[in-house]
């Protein structure tokens, strides 16, 4: 293992998070991708332009921008399932954030704990539910949904 | 708990991998989130078209598409860090993929285990480094970069 080159982290240092991250020129988007701290799960990947990060910074829970609804909106608004910020990081092309949350309930809006609840199976013609629904969309949203 | 809906999963089982997902309708490209399975920790994210999906499942190792580059690539072509497809997972949209993988070195271009080497700090105006650099670009690419 070797150390960071420190002259190049002081240079990084000295800029803000939003001079490192690039959202995308044509939407203003950047994905975020969203990973339940104390079982290391990945929950979902959403999309969160400028407003929406700094209002996740800012209030600790998660807000992003829905590219089908073109809304603004809190994970857990209608569900209850928000979920509270322990960690923003970002990677090395300053186009992906991986936020570490505490997820209250099912992150998916189809009542499973997270969205990635299928996998493939052998060359891609099946894949199988590899985990258990917690809730009915029903029961999570009434008859909203 | 309650089990999936039987009706929705046989219905789902029936469709193959391609049917369920979204490819995005200009660039034929999804984001492929990809964790290390052994750890849980989220090495990187980067883009699949179906060619390069399929190439992932035909030979276990992941394959992209740069979209800096234009260019297909495998996974560690050049710095021998290839990454071994232990499982892949879509979400409920069909928009995204999570796979699982045996990463060899580091996931990083810059020479770290995770591209998401970076956290915010307090407010945003400040970030830190969070995990050790187990090699330098230059050795890993040699005067190639």
């Amino acid at each position: 293992m070797v150390n960071p080159p420190k002259s190049a982290i002081l240079h990084l240092l000295n800029m803000s998070l939003y001079d490192q991250l690039k959202f995308d020129p044509a939407t203003g988007l950047i994905p975020a991708i969203i990973q339940e701290q104390k079982s290391g799960r990945v929950l979902m990947m959403a999309w969160m332009n400028r407003a929406s990060l700094e209002q996740t910074i800012a209030t600790g829970k998660t807000h992003f921008w829905s590219r089908s609804r073109q809304k603004f909106w809190m994970k857990g608004e209608e569900s209850g399932h928000t979920q509270a910020v322990k960690d923003i990081a970002f990677d090395c092309d300053g186009d992906t954030l991986l936020i570490q949350v505490e997820q209250v309930g099912a992150a998916c809006h189809q009542g499973f704990k997270s969205c990635f609840f299928r996998s493939v199976e052998g060359d891609g013609s099946t894949f199988k539910v590899t985990e258990r629904q917690l809730q009915t969309p029903e029961q999570i949203y009434g008859k909203k949904k």
